[in-house]
């Protein structure tokens, strides 16, 4: 049922704009570096692939269970508002899901952050650190 | 495992933006009123929710064959470049899922629809005819 990591190439504007966080059973788990909100985006290494529906169901199912985890996690880290979750790949073909958390305050509530966010990465010094506390929320 | 539909209300910010086509197991199916692209919403009949990843896993499941059924049928009818697939519920926060048809050459790519789509009705004696069409082709 899993995809051997060896097929799977990461798309490089999302090796630009992300930090490697972890490998789940199915996806490529990685944080947006932009500090204006949580994002997370699970890359599922299947290669090739572009839409979630395409998929085998049982890959369907882990990469469903996948963003549960990390929904949790970032509700339990940074306690949103709301999430929003999306499958788009206008931009980016390779298959990838937004897991993001949203607040009132966040610099473009209530539209979707995409294309609506200013440039503002993360203090690189605290990286590390942040990283970390994610990968031991997840066990 | 079912939601009683005499629980369920819809959002009339959804009811004003679209047109219901048929309740499936557990989601109301709505087509949004915009010809710019085809746009399909599923409203899961269950009192309260907002977050998807807070529904039973059973219910996420039948949620995500619906998923997948209405992505067929979209790319059946209408063989879209590419599909969007979103739970943001940033504007109306009763739990909807998004499954809409995308076009290199419709107005918004690539950016999302949301906020980037003019006002653009179906004909509105043309509707009957389409949403029959629809709900010929779910069986």
């Amino acid at each position: 049922m899993l995809a051997q990591p060896t097929d799977f190439h990461l798309d490089p504007r999302l090796s630009a704009d992300c930090e490697f966080v972890v490998d789940l059973p199915i996806s490529r788990l990685l944080l947006v570096n932009n500090a204006s909100v949580p994002w997370f985006i699970l890359v599922p290494r299947v290669d090739e692939a572009t839409e979630m529906t395409h998929l085998a169901m049982p890959i369907q199912h882990q990469l469903l269970a996948e963003v549960n985890q990390i929904s949790q996690l970032l509700e339990q880290l940074y306690q949103p508002q709301k999430l929003n979750i999306g499958a788009l790949g206008n931009v980016v073909s390779q298959l990838h899901i937004h897991v993001i958390g949203r607040f009132h305050s966040d610099p473009a509530w209530p539209s979707p952050v995409w294309g609506n966010l200013p440039n503002n990465p993360y203090i690189a010094s605290e990286l590390p650190k942040m990283l970390d506390k994610i990968r031991q929320c997840l066990g």
